[in-house]
C-alpha cells in the first residue's frame, strides 16, 4: 500500500459511471483515494471487474473488495429475487425493484469503517437524486442523517480527532452533467459498466432503467457511449 | 423459514451474554425473531458457532450468518491486528484497542437491509453503555442517530408503511442485572462465548476485558460463570 501527504478518502466504487466520475472528482480534488467495492451478492461479477480496472486505470492507492451478502436477505431485483425491468417508460418515478434495502447504508458503514483505520473521515459515493429520485438512501437529508449518525459512532469522531463527511458531488447533477464532468476529467467511459443486467459476454442489455438513463445522458451531452449494447431498440445502439 | 402471526425483529446475535440476553427480550416481548450474525473477520469462529447453538436452543424463525470482512481494514485487536490485552486494571475507561472501526453501524445496516425485507422496522442489538463505556457505538445518543438515519434511508421508512425502532434493552444495566435479567428469561449461559481471544479448545482466556467484566457480573449475581476458563488467576476460576 503506497501513501503519500493527500489528504486520504474512501471513495465507493461501483464500477458505473456515476462512482468512477465520483472517483476521478475526489481525486481531481487533491485526495489520495482508497477505493471501496463492496460485493453484496450482485447478479454480476462484470461491475466488479470493472471497479478494477477503474481503479488500477485512474491511480488509487488501494481497492479493496469486501463481501457483504445481502442476497441472503432477498428483496431485490439486483440481487437476484426478481427479474430486472425492462423497457420502463419513466424510469425516475417511484421505488423500483432494483432497489437494495438499506443498500447504501451498508457501503457507507464499511467506507466508514475503513476510513476510521486509514485515519480520515472524508468519504465519497456517487449517489444522485436527480436521475435515481425513487431511492430514498440517494437523498440529501439520507446523507446528512448519515453523516451525522457517522460522528456519534467513531472513535475518531467523538473523541473530536475526525470529522466525518460524506461528499456526494454528483448530488444535483443531471445524468448529461455527470457524463461532462467526467469527460472533463478524462475519465474513460468505455470502462465503466451502468447496466443492471448485462449479457454473459459482458455487453450492456440497453433496456433496464440503468441503460436507459446513461443512454439518455449521452444523447443529451450529444455524445456517443463507448460500451458495447448487446440489445435493445436499434436507436439506443451506438 | 417458519413464519407467525407475531411481530417480526431482526436481533443481532454474536452468541454472547449480552446479545443472548436481548434474542431472550425479543421473545419474551412476543416477537417473532430472525437472528443475525455476521462473520466481520473475529478471529475465531467459537463465537458464531455458539451464536448457532443459541439460535437453535432459544427458538428462531431463521438465522442467518452474513460475512463482511471488517479485518480488511485492520485496525482492531478484534479482527488480528494486534494481541488482546489482558488483566487490566480497568477496563471500562477509554476506546480499547478491541474496538472494531464502525461495527455496530455496520451490523445495523445489515439488520436494517434484512428487517426491511422481512417487512419489520424492529431491530434489537445487546449494547450497554456501562460496561463498555469506552465503545462510542454502545451510546443511546448513537442509537438514537442511527434510528433517525434509519428513517431516512428505507422505501419503508419513507413511504411510511414501517417505523424503524432500533431496541437496547440493556443498554442501562449493569452486567450483573443482565445476568439476572437472563436467567429469569431461563437462558443457558453457558451456551454463550464473551472472550476475546479462547484458548483453541473454546475454553475462554479469563484474562481480557470482556472475560473480567462478566466473572465480575457473575461475582456481583451471586452466581458461577458456567463456562470453563482455561487460564487465569485462581480466584477467577468458578
Amino acid at each position: 500500500m503506497m501513501s503519500d501527504a493527500r489528504p486520504r478518502a474512501v471513495v465507493l466504487l461501483s464500477g458505473g459511471l456515476d462512482s468512477t466520475t465520483t472517483l476521478a472528482v475526489a481525486l481531481a480534488e487533491g485526495y489520495e483515494v482508497y477505493a471501496l467495492s463492496v460485493a453484496y451478492g450482485q447478479r454480476h461479477a462484470v461491475e466488479l471487474e470493472a471497479a478494477g480496472r477503474i481503479a488500477g486505470a485512474l491511480g488509487v492507492s488501494d481497492h479493496a473488495v469486501v463481501h457483504a451478502d445481502l442476497a441472503r436477505f432477498g428483496g431485490s431485483a439486483l440481487t437476484g429475487d426478481t427479474p430486472v425491468p425492462k423497457d420502463r417508460k419513466e424510469p425516475g418515478r417511484g421505488i423500483p425493484v432494483t432497489y437494495v434495502p438499506a443498500r447504501n447504508t451498508v457501503l457507507l458503514s464499511l467506507a466508514l469503517a475503513w476510513a476510521e483505520t486509514l485515519g480520515t473521515g472524508d468519504l465519497f459515493i456517487g449517489v444522485n437524486a436527480l436521475d435515481y429520485s425513487g431511492y430514498p438512501d440517494c437523498r440529501p437529508e439520507y446523507i446528512e442523517a448519515f453523516e451525522r449518525m457517522a460522528n456519534l459512532a467513531t472513535k475518531a469522531g467523538v473523541e473530536g480527532s475526525l470529522q466525518i463527511t460524506v461528499h456526494a458531488p454528483l448530488i444535483g447533477m443531471t445524468k448529461r452533467e455527470i457524463i461532462r464532468r467526467g469527460l472533463e476529467l478524462g475519465v474513460d467511459f468505455g470502462l465503466t459498466v451502468s447496466c443492471y443486467d448485462p449479457w454473459p459476454t459482458g455487453e450492456a442489455c440497453g433496456r433496464c432503467d440503468a441503460c436507459r438513463l446513461r443512454l439518455e445522458g449521452f444523447a443529451e451531452a450529444g455524445l456517443p457511449d463507448p460500451v458495447p449494447y448487446h440489445h435493445g431498440p436499434a436507436e439506443m445502439r451506438r
